[in-house]
């Protein structure tokens, strides 16, 4: 542990100006991964690491030999620390590298971004117990909580081809919906469009098919965690979903950050998992000392709107949720690792998993226009008078997060930020 | 069409000798794609095409400038038709082609296949109607085709990583499992394993997201078909699927078939889509003359199981099953396709779309066992005397599909075969 506190020292400087501000996302205890190129240009991207306002070309310090972010992904536990280490040093103040790093450095706002790496599978966890919740009466008011909720931490497999990075945006999908007083179908465009607040966490190293990860591994197999919005056609789940799931209700656009911030990064920001009392125990495939200790991640999430009469007149995106993921979700991150391979499933490096929406337990800590208009039934009204039940076009939706805690440097998600078209 | 009828002329005979067999799934108006290496070695895997029992390397002919096949998958129809009538000609009776491509080939006996390309998605279907009805009577007696069946192609998304080629053994998955009457659920093996019937169709050139692909024009993003065992624990998934749909009980290994059969080979078995009178007419987006007319594959498909005292004793596999996929399938491909991308969903050459269980409409004609032994309540007898409801370990399963019309060549799908491990 001294190697990665080295890393988190509150008193390290960075010779990258922007990165000593203590209010950046992106200081030297950070150290983020993504994959940029120049605006406007053809070339290949590459893996880069977000310092204050800078990005670092990885492979021109020659710390990486491949322009493959998979590859660096599935780097076992210690070769990360080992990079953790040198990155850190090297851009850390009076380091002899200063001189040859400080020219692979690319201003983040002359930078296109890409998906940080292959994701070759993408699964959707249902993690937030408030939001299966509040989702759960609207769906089924008779048994909002299915009787698996507090055994199974339940997924699904998402749709991997339209995960876009931050900055994207989609057409309003249409599709089928039903009318509940309705004998037949319609379609058209969907009138009940949401966003879900999410946490992503990336596979690091995988697992060979049959060979299950034990809960004690699974943290050794998570990379980092990405901000993630679900985006969600509510008319068009509500009348596919039965039996086998949502499908194009989701899987029209996903839209994460661009940065993953490191489970080495987050490594201050652990906290116990606190269940209510007479909740049953996991079964102990899912269940481990470390996991209660420090399984969850204390990350505080907000989502911001800013809808298209804001941003003509200059108005900056308005606050709709803030929250923090510790209280929303009811399995961590290594509990879904567990879970997700102890079948014999097996997972790849750069695999993306959902923690599903991380509302939490106050009404205004929902995260998805569902829970905060209950179902549609009570608009909300933004600061310039304009209402909201679902998005509307033209409207974008930002997400943020961070950790913060004394005697630690604040270590930022960057944002996911994504735009409903017509 | 000429060009196509060029290729299925009943008189073509190939310098492959034994792709003039009658009975062989490869003859030369099949010309089915796959990836394949020589047993035993660590080279990469090169693009092939079955003829008779050997393997032509494609880019030994010059007619492919890579080994990706998704770089295959992705030429437009035109250009697939042409590389159709080259291979054709080059492997044809008297073809000046004979003395070089006959260095080409290699004996599918001693090759290796691959998962024929990279599958970047798989999705699978519920087109099964039969299926659908048997099966949900199990699951909700009180309904077992749900008010959406005949409007919507139920779909979701499963798992690329365990996709596995022909020949593959895994080890029988683990998981939760909840008896009716016990009041928690338990750990361990899955009792009731089951295989799946079914076809699955490759998509070639891809769409981008936003664009939908309107049913006129969905058969041109079909690359080809695919044999595919969807093996699926009961017990796991009838805890786990509500209500986001099965997860555990599936992604734990699909078995397809190495050879991709191209659309342009399948031409001479089209067939009309037939619906029972007074079901509703598909939504305008699912519906074209074209696709009622000969929208459906009217392919034989067989089960086969060889237990593990059978193959000791030297026992060759026994049928379980034997139907049509046209009598089976409520949607066509084309409507999959078109359903798929309706709300912008982004579809890549490569992707992966299964049918869902192709069961017929009599009880013999069931393609899972849960339907064959009405869920695990009457047993099946093989022939030796041994006693299945569900697999037992060292059960192999073998799924075989073949096409068979007067006047036409057969047209063989290959097999795909599994074995369950302990």
């Amino acid at each position: 542990m001294s190697s990665i506190n080295e890393t988190h020292d509150l008193s390290l400087q960075s010779w990258v100006e922007s990165a000593n501000d203590r209010n950046v996302d992106f200081p030297i205890q950070n150290l983020p991964f993504g994959r940029y190129r120049p605006a406007g240009s053809d070339e290949g991207f590459k893996v880069g690491v977000a310092i204050g306002d800078m990005i670092l070309d990885l492979q021109g310090t020659g710390l990486a030999d491949s322009p493959s972010m998979n590859a660096l992904m599935a780097l076992d536990v210690e070769k990360r620390l080992q990079l953790r280490r040198a990155i850190s040093r090297g851009l850390a103040l009076n380091s002899s590298q200063q001189k040859t790093w400080s020219k692979l450095l690319t201003p983040q706002c002359e930078a296109e971004m890409a998906v940080p790496c292959r994701i070759g599978d993408y699964t959707d966890f249902y993690t937030g117990i408030h939001h299966a919740t509040s989702v759960g009466k609207l769906f089924r008011p008779d048994q909002p909580l299915m009787p698996n909720y507090k055994w199974v931490p339940i997924g699904y497999h998402g749709r991997a081809s339209s995960i876009h990075v931050s900055g994207h945006a989609f057409r309003r999908p249409q599709g089928q919906t039903k009318a509940p007083d309705a004998t037949e179908p319609a379609f058209g465009p969907s009138r009940r469009l949401d966003y879900e607040l999410e946490l992503g966490y990336f596979v690091g190293q995988g697992n060979q098919l049959g060979q299950p990860v034990p809960i004690a591994n699974a943290e050794d197999h998570l990379f980092g965690v990405t901000l993630l919005n679900d985006w969600s056609a509510r008319d068009i789940q509500a009348w596919e979903y039965q039996p086998l799931g949502p499908f194009l209700s989701k899987n029209f656009a996903t839209t994460i950050s661009p940065w993953i911030v490191t489970m080495e990064a987050l490594a201050p920001f652990r906290a116990p998992l606190v269940r209510p009392n007479g909740d049953p125990r996991p079964l102990p495939y899912l269940d481990s000392e470390a996991n209660r200790n420090a399984g969850v991640l204390d990350i505080t999430l907000e989502v911001l709107i800013q809808t298209q009469r804001m941003a003509t007149a200059g108005i900056a995106p308005e606050r709709l949720t803030i929250g923090n993921a510790a209280a929303a979700a009811y399995w961590t991150a290594a509990q879904l690792i567990a879970h997700h391979t102890v079948n014999g499933c097996n997972l790849l490096s750069g695999d993306l998993l959902g923690s599903g929406t991380l509302s939490g337990p106050a009404p205004n800590e929902a995260g998805s226009l569902l829970e905060l208009t209950e179902g549609g039934k009570k608009s909300i009204e933004l600061t310039n008078g304009e209402q909201r039940t679902f998005l509307e076009d033209g409207d974008t939706l930002i997400l943020r997060g961070w950790c913060e805690r004394p005697g630690a440097a604040r270590i930022g998600l960057g944002e996911a930020r994504g735009t409903v078209l017509a």
